[in-house]
């Protein structure tokens, strides 16, 4: 064979095999920013209106979450015409059963409308978890890629939807089925709007807290453990746990995402929580929130775990205490069916290629990954979460 | 400003810059291989049943264009059979009005049932244009991407759709509007399936060859102007001419895709043809096939070219007996109306960031870039489109 670089290129090369055979090699870059920020609707402050450029934008476009646009639309306006902005903002009601293609399809209508440039003018998405990665596919899609910023407002999307560079949909009877990796320029995280969010949207987003404190922080553990109650009943507006805590959570995920940004690896220790979770949610539509499903897939899965000895009765004992004082379901019907939990589990292995890659937590605050988890397991684990406190 | 590298790797980095932001730097491989083959439902050939893969796969999910699997049916089944390999087959029937959503759903729905593997299980897609963009998009959305193999069966779809990596679907009116980077992991180009190609089809393909010939490769631009009217007769079946000029054509544009990948730059020769069609081809569907559309513009486009000096009359006059050798459409009412055409230049300028970056010929075969074409200019050439052959 008569190889010939054609020529080889910082971003690209192409090799000629003879007689009629090209192999394109390509690397893309990407960088985003994440950043903890305070006030962002302060007039004086240049975060939201600079969104991370040299100079503030002379116009922006915005999706917001329709129940956020009432409680800060009048003090986001107020903000933008400080600034002298102009702006076009969809003011969109979503929720995890209108997290679909028709949504995304409207929000690329308002950019459409819009007439955004390609490449220079991000569409601001602000909102929860469902409204990021909605805008995020949406923006993700439209002419195939143009820049976004995610401003979360609720305790999900701030330490997990507004971390990562994952868009998704619903689809197909199937939670996030369709969806794409597309990250933002910037992610600015204001927690200041939890100071306004329901309880259990903040307990909701305790979830993926938990989960990530139990797979992979002792530290993160130990603070939810003593401080939760404390953190629910003051919305995170303390000055000194709470950063720090979200703070943690967020290093945390960034560690386990930036390496490995389109999952290359299938074995994922922030997909603890998500291996049983996926299925059993959308069958439980609307009844069971997606941190709510996960707190409960982590305690499934932490009964496996002590049921191979990787740990011990008290381990599963202080994260059922941890779960309570999060104020988070400690049973549902749907994780004391085996036949279900076996079915989603199916699924989930199609999802990671074949195999189980199981996470689990070896102690708590460490993970491994397992492949053998039967039949006999999941009946056993399943029944343990008849009786929540055993 | 106390950084921290909190880690490099070879796939991502984190920098924490203190005291509560964080940024992620990651790049994305991408590796594909685009290969004329011969006969590839010959029983014996390997091309497809491998797909690039060391060992036959044992089953295939396909997804092919309901016109061609009329033809081809038989013998796709034959050769799978021959194989022992199962098959879930697809059969679609597809045109530039339903290469929408709702079409890419049906294919995104046919990969669920199938219960592809994410990641070891490429979709294969067999046909022209259109049902490529539709399969790359559906595998590019599913489980945030499958892998996929594309065999495309008309002419436009054999050097054009099949050798990069955009997918797209048609949305809000517009062509390709919401799209993807998706790259197939092999692309299979076997120019006997032109053989069953209707002349018009032909033609249409051949639209591209022009604009690539005119904008980037005298040598192709000679052997069309030399062999188009026999390599439409002989429907592209010769064994010397029709394989030096689709190597030629896919090997100009994989030159030009490969250091370009993600389209970083929007200055982008392959546009070329390209600049006003993508609004006029949609405002006269079914009218318009897209290579009859690339094909005036390209005309459109040598005729901005000559005003300016950057071409010969005799140049151009040389690219109006190619396109007539090549049947294709040397008028269309669209293509002389300055008000449709300014408006096509409009929304080709957000496409390209704000800037008309309009590829026009400097001596045919050679490319250069304007930014300001005027209304006059745009009005002139638009009163020569109507004496096609001045």
């Amino acid at each position: 064979m008569n190889d010939r670089a054609i020529w080889p290129a910082s971003m690209g090369a192409l090799t000629r095999f003879e007689p009629q055979s090209w192999r394109v090699n390509a690397t893309q870059e990407v960088s985003y920013e994440v950043r903890q920020v305070d006030g962002i609707f302060t007039p004086n402050s240049l975060q939201l209106i600079t969104c991370g450029k040299a100079k503030p934008c002379s116009r922006q476009v915005i999706v917001i979450d329709a129940h956020v646009d009432q409680i800060y639309g009048d003090e986001m306006r107020a903000y933008y015409a400080h600034h002298r902005a102009d702006v076009s903002i969809l003011s969109l009601s979503v929720s995890e059963e209108s997290k679909d293609l028709d949504s995304a399809l409207m929000i690329a209508r308002h950019i459409e409308t819009a007439g955004v440039l390609r490449r220079s003018e991000p569409v601001v998405a602000i909102g929860g978890g469902v409204l990021l990665d909605l805008v995020g596919f949406a923006a993700g899609l439209y002419r195939r890629g143009i820049p976004y910023v995610k401003v979360p407002t609720n305790a999900m999307a701030l330490w997990d939807a507004a971390v990562g560079i994952k868009t998704a949909v619903n689809a197909l009877e199937r939670r996030n089925r369709l969806g794409s990796y597309h990250a933002p320029t910037l992610a600015l995280l204001d927690r200041s709007f939890l100071s306004t969010v329901e309880s259990r949207e903040l307990s909701n987003g305790m979830g993926e807290l938990l989960k990530l404190a139990v797979i992979k922080s002792p530290r993160l553990f130990d603070l939810l453990e003593r401080h939760s109650e404390m953190l629910l009943l003051t919305r995170f507006q303390d000055a000194i746990i709470a950063p720090e805590v979200i703070g943690l959570a967020v290093e945390g995920m960034l560690e386990e995402l930036a390496p490995n940004l389109w999952e290359l690896t299938l074995d994922r220790c922030v997909d603890f929580g998500h291996s049983f979770a996926p299925l059993l949610e959308m069958k439980a539509l609307p009844e069971l929130l997606h941190g709510e499903a996960v707190a409960l897939d982590v305690l499934f899965s932490c009964r496996l775990a002590r049921a191979r000895g990787l740990l011990s009765d008290r381990d599963v004992h202080r994260v059922v205490r941890v779960m309570k004082s999060m104020q988070l379901p400690l049973r549902h019907r749907f994780f004391e069916q085996p036949g279900l939990l076996q079915e989603a589990l199916e699924d989930t292995m199609r999802h990671r290629d074949g195999r189980q890659r199981l996470p689990l937590p070896d102690g708590i605050g460490a993970c491994c990954f397992v492949n053998d988890v039967d039949a006999h397991a999941i009946c056993a684990a399943a029944k343990e979460m008849a009786h929540a406190d055993a």
